[in-house]
């Protein structure tokens, strides 16, 4: 990447300085008795009682959940958790290593959705012991964000935390992405005057963001989708797939297409990349149908550098870059997803609520076109738009 | 207490107003993509990748938590962490009782210490798993303020947390509360004329406080020390107690006594009593030795009013609260040691740190009277006094 060294020097240099990029910060000053007497005790006594009753006479569970999201931080606060399995595209590197990542994402939650978000990163990668774990440390939060677990565990992980609470948890790199790039989509399809619906999408990737992009887009509509994983495209006949993927084998490829990426692409109207640096060609974009739509979206190096899928007859392109236009990132998405859940007090983020966020953050865009179709992340009213949707 | 339900009343509003007492701020503003690109990615994976390596070439785990304490919020932020089981003077209300007192302690962290620090109540009341979630969600922390959990269950769990982390662990009801009076017992020896560690100390109440209340004067090298429970005075013949109190049983009560509070102070130097309200009468103050020293820290109602401990003969009454001279709290001790403890980067909190930083806070005190044995909760210098101890 361009001028990434130097990018790097600057960020080690600010992180050294800053020490953690988040603060925590009194909503009250205490600089008094009397401030003391409220805030802490005697004061505060009064507020717990409120909201658990006495030791003798509990409110009931349902009702103190309710009461600390009036009268706590539990209104406000999301935990920003990983194992620190799948970070970025450094792998699994661990807790240290994710915590940057996860408090850069606390400084964006507050940033461009004003949420109160702390990063929370595990010593485990047991999925019982997270599983139990974020449910154990759940009742000062208002919501969940994983972050970075790798697949196929955190399939599991999102679907057991999600059952045993009652405050929306999201597993960002899955329903984030999805959210992203269904968005980007519907603009792509109608600036190449495609029926949405009827496009034939590809999608390299069958991880976190590759299933639940899938799904989504089945969600919307959308029947004629192949993904591939790294030993190709997925199907009822393949004997090597776990349970997540014979989910998949069952839910896309209704033609039951076999083989590689090149086969797939035969005619097909879109290709999402979500899988490996430098995976495809020109050539490949080739055979795709004409004025294809590409979003190459491996980060920092895309499965096709955008001047390469614009030589092979791509009509859009799409990355995750900011340095080329159409960059599609979850920081357009999250913010606005746990602001909406926050605001609106919604126990969980149904598939309803995705797509619905999906459309308001396209519709966003007034008119689309190929190098506009998905807003930038310092536009204003973004992640207000999204949280209109989850309610 | 004076004014109570108006104080409730105001708390409840506030509470409301607020909605959680702490809020979560970027340390670096992100207002456009270049400093996206240093908070955020790409940048932010040199930074994980100086702190953990590559997914093939790991850093060894202690380096990596070295450099986490430099870089990330590992080197600024503090969980205050609870299970509800014994919240003030309300008992076990549980995580969502206990929320509001630990926002509230976080934000004194703040205002006291300038120390960050983020609350988390646990939906689980069970050792193991208290003990296996901190464990796990330890990485992003540069602290452990363990608050409200109730004896004989807290000494075990600190212990055993204690001793898997290498970040401090203490648990403030047990040895904030010590640190707090062993100062103001220094400063109270000092006016009355005692040699402090010639003293006979009756400490009523064997739970968190009182058993690390014992434990910390013992250290000091007080040797007459005499601990009541519920049933009387804790001695090697009764067989009724927990293991906990069998060890106080061997460290305290070198001669053997048995029987009541009423025969445990007969001749005493001071009284400490963390224990119930009311359990006190100015007839018993009057079996202490002359001038006798009576801290009755039951809050907000302690075990004998000051009046009443004054009319006993007391030459000198602390208790908890703000309304009476003498505060014994916390607040003077936890901001300091946790501060302390991130500026020199300390593994764990030890007993000489905890003697020294008592030592620091009774000096503050320049010149000891009856009705100033104890510096107020916002006099300056407080925190750093005590962060010096800690190292």
């Amino acid at each position: 990447m361009a001028k990434s060294p130097d990018i790097s020097k600057k960020a080690i240099a600010l992180h050294k300085k800053l020490g953690g990029k988040i603060r925590i910060v009194p909503a009250q000053t205490v600089k008094n008795r009397a401030d003391l007497a409220l805030v802490y005790t005697p004061g505060v006594a009064a507020v717990s009682t409120l909201i658990a009753g006495t030791k003798q006479t509990k409110k009931p569970l349902e009702e103190q959940q309710q009461l600390a999201r009036e009268y706590t931080v539990k209104k406000r606060l999301i935990a920003v958790i990983s194992d620190g399995s799948a970070v970025l595209g450094l792998g699994n590197i661990g807790p240290y290593g994710a915590l940057p990542v996860m408090e850069g994402k606390a400084a964006l939650f507050k940033a461009f959705g004003d949420v109160d978000a702390v990063p929370i990163v595990l010593s485990t990668q047991q999925t019982d012991e997270i599983v139990e774990t974020i449910i154990n440390i759940a009742p000062a939060f208002g919501g969940i964000n994983l972050e970075d677990f790798a697949a196929p565990q955190c399939f599991e992980i999102e679907a057991r935390v999600k059952e045993a609470l009652n405050i929306p948890v999201m597993h960002d790199d899955q329903h984030g992405t999805a959210i992203a790039v269904y968005a980007a989509l519907l603009n792509a399809a109608k600036v190449t005057k495609r029926e949405f619906r009827k496009m034939r999408v590809v999608i390299s990737g069958a991880g976190a963001a590759g299933t639940a992009i899938a799904k989504l887009l089945l969600l919307g509509g959308v029947k004629d989708i192949l993904v591939l994983d790294s030993k190709g495209v997925i199907n009822k006949r393949r004997k090597d797939l776990n349970l997540f993927k014979q989910e998949l084998a069952t839910i896309t490829n209704p033609m039951g297409v076999e083989g590689d990426l090149s086969k797939a692409l035969g005619g097909a109207d879109a290709f999402i990349g979500v899988s490996a640096p430098n995976s495809m060609t020109s050539d490949q974009v080739k055979l795709m149908d004409t004025h294809p739509i590409v979003f190459a979206l491996a980060n920092p190096i895309p499965e096709i550098m955008p001047e390469d899928a614009l030589q092979g007859g791509a009509a859009i392109v799409a990355t995750g870059r900011s340095d080329y236009p159409n960059q599609i990132n979850n920081s357009l998405v999250f913010p606005g997803v746990f602001r909406g859940a926050l605001n609106n007090k919604v126990s969980k983020i149904t598939d309803e609520m995705k797509l619905k966020a999906a459309q308001n953050l396209a519709a966003l865009v007034k008119h689309p076109t190929a190098e506009k179709i998905i807003p930038g992340p310092f536009e204003k009213g973004i992640a207000k738009a999204v949280a209109k949707a989850i309610k």
